[in-house]
């Protein structure tokens, strides 16, 4: 069988995937975003996760924003947002209108594999009907039908792992996940992976366990960063230093290395709701992964608290004071300000009348979000800022430098270093 | 100064301690504990972690209940439990008649040094105006003075890190935190801790900052373990297996590797409760650390439940039907039973009218815990039970092997290895 891949969704999973099935693979990128299609066939990736080396060196990939183009694949790639909505429930509406799309172009044998983090189920609760309603045809999961029988579609699930932003974890470098819908699709999918992950895929006995190994990744991460949230909340109010305490912890062998911070983004911040979903609808109240979120959402007021009472201490008069805050994205060496904490964050000092300026070398505008309240900077002004917040660890701010930033700000003002990127001494508080 | 240590408290941190000290230092081992005494005086250590060799090779150690003894010496370690009472609140009992009887016999230029679990703040907070009542002295706090003004003693924080049944961290391979009253004291305490242990000594700032990294230590293995039971509570609902999905997850660089299980002992179970506490002091409510207390202290009666609906789906009768617990301590390969939830689970079998026997190779009897309604057993009989839970994994457990453990349950019968020791498709069910 001759295999034509479709990747849908070029984002930060789809493209990786895309460039590297596109040098094996005749392979079809498809993103419903013209403007991305346009740019990714000049070679831009306004990501910055791939150069146009890279993606020219994918011979047998072909970037489209024409479903038709991909009528004729036989082995799709969804590798769409799965976001939460403003009550923070799972959204599926991509996932459903991408499912419906692919229903009605699939045919008997084809092979449909979901990436978007998702709860343990819901591939086959949600994707499939819609896929087996919009082809009129089957889902396979007996063992006893391969694809020879041409009766039925195939599903699977392999779940992204790309971290962004990460040069050292690469997409070939991460082991990957696969599953299918019966033995013979398991390991067909496994077999097609393996040949582009160097790292090597684990193919795993079920759709749902695939579904849950990955969601309770970014589970973990996030109720380990709501622990130290939560110890740094405490020893605030003990006028301990959590860095200090960290530091020392840190010299026990199995002490876990996490620091305090903006939980945003559209991974950890968002993935935990999935599992807190369906624990609710099967009868389970989930205590520790929902203690873990809601701690991570109250750290942007917590944050803003602190900074206020430290402008306060100095007595700086908030209201029209200039304060600029450098970092917007959700997190270190990333252009991605999707659910970045830090807009949640100005939009505190917003409402407190503060005139806020960003400096983010990955982002050079930001149209639309703050209404216009909000100035994007490229230089830094001396003696201009009554309080300076460094919100994200870029690399870049490290090599500015504390002293350079000490500059930009008036001889009585507030440096707040969140991310503990500068010695404690030369700043006024971290996290 | 000539150096006199005495070590107060000879358990599981203590004994280690004193022996070490003891092949450099003049240095008296106390317990009030008289039969502990005299075995240790045998060179007998009935927790398995020192040999008679071991002890016998510490020269300048003298084993005493007499606290006489101890009068001349100048730098005192206190290494006594800091439990919990009925109610979970911290149980400083121990800790302040220690207090009381060392502040009665410590004299100017004096160091006490504390290695229990606290809180922050505890030691100045609790014991340093008991140790100043009783001993008519005052703490030394200030940087200007040292012990040549012989006007007040000095106190110290060294956090025990024992990690009980693991032959590889043992006290000399373990970091050690010190810290003291003011930089002298600070100073002279880590220099003499630095001459016992090999991995060196880690000084940090204040007294404070020494209790916080301890306790937050056990608190992130506590909040972890918390996050895998819950999340295999959520996975039982849901008919996934666990151990499959953390496998699966597990190849991922960064998902840390815990397992489900009961949470015991009298370290990780415990230590939790100290910073509660305090946070609760202070007016914050603390919801990560609470909600990982709950979950871990609900696992026993889920692993009860599920064990009952193993037994049911068989349709054995569970009253008067006979069960075997392999595994009574709080943790593999260590005699230590101190608030081991095993215990809680056999209670759940008593009220059902459950024979229960227990195994346990490090436990030879259990006099008085369980009113004689519960047997130890030393031999495996065959065809002799209708359940086994295989509760805590010694390598014992594993040498005997799942053949011989189907030996000695009945035809129909329920296996469940809550530590997944042995192949899942060998045993009924595992966490």
């Amino acid at each position: 069988m001759k295999i034509y891949i479709a990747v849908v969704g070029l984002g930060y999973a789809g493209l990786p995937l895309a460039i590297e099935f596109g040098k094996k693979f005749n392979t079809f990128g498809y993103d419903i975003n013209s403007k991305r299609i346009l740019e990714l066939k000049k070679g831009i990736d306004r990501n910055l996760q791939s150069t146009k080396k890279e993606i020219n060196k994918s011979t047998k990939l072909q970037f489209t924003m024409n479903i038709s183009d991909i009528k004729k694949c036989n082995f799709y790639i969804i590798s769409i947002p799965t976001p939460i909505t403003k009550n923070k429930k799972p959204d599926f509406k991509l996932l459903k209108s991408v499912s419906r799309a692919i229903g009605k172009i699939i045919n008997n044998g084809d092979f449909i594999v979901y990436e978007s983090t998702v709860y343990p189920g819901a591939t086959k609760e949600i994707c499939i009907p819609i896929l087996e309603k919009y082809s009129n045809l089957q889902c396979v999961f007996s063992d006893a039908k391969n694809n020879s029988n041409n009766s039925g579609f195939f599903v699977g699930y392999s779940p992204e792992r790309i971290n962004p932003g990460d040069k050292k974890h690469t997409l070939k470098k991460i082991i990957k996940i696969t599953s299918g819908s019966n033995k013979y699709s398991s390991n067909f999918i496994n077999k097609i992976y393996s040949k582009i992950i160097d790292a090597g895929t684990y193919n795993v006995q079920s759709i749902e366990v695939a579904e849950a190994a990955k969601v309770i990744e970014n589970i973990q991460r996030d109720v380990n960063i709501a622990l130290i949230n939560e110890l740094s909340m405490i020893f605030k109010k003990l006028n301990i230093k959590t860095t200090d305490v960290l530091k020392a912890a840190s010299t026990k062998w199995n002490f876990l290395n996490f620091a305090p911070g903006l939980v945003g983004g559209h991974c950890i911040g968002i993935d935990p709701y999935y599992l807190i979903k369906k624990a609710y609808d099967i009868g389970h109240t989930p205590k520790i992964i929902s203690a873990g979120r809601k701690i991570n959402d109250e750290m942007t007021k917590f944050i803003f608290k602190n900074f206020i009472s430290l402008m306060i201490a100095k007595k700086i008069e908030i209201k029209e004071s200039k304060v600029l805050i450098m970092g917007l994205t959700f997190k270190e060496n990333c252009p991605d300000y999707r659910n970045s904490k830090v807009i949640d964050l100005i939009n505190f000092m917003i409402k407190k009348e503060i005139n806020v300026h960003v400096y983010d070398p990955f982002i050079p505008s930001i149209k639309g979000i703050f209404k216009n309240k909000v100035k994007v900077i490229s230089n830094l002004k001396e003696k201009n800022y009554d309080g300076v917040i460094i919100s994200v660890a870029h690399d870049q701010f490290r090599k500015i430098g504390i002293e350079k930033i000490k500059k930009i700000t008036k001889n009585i003002s507030v440096i707040y270093d969140l991310k503990s990127i500068f010695v404690s001494k030369q700043v006024d508080d971290s996290l």
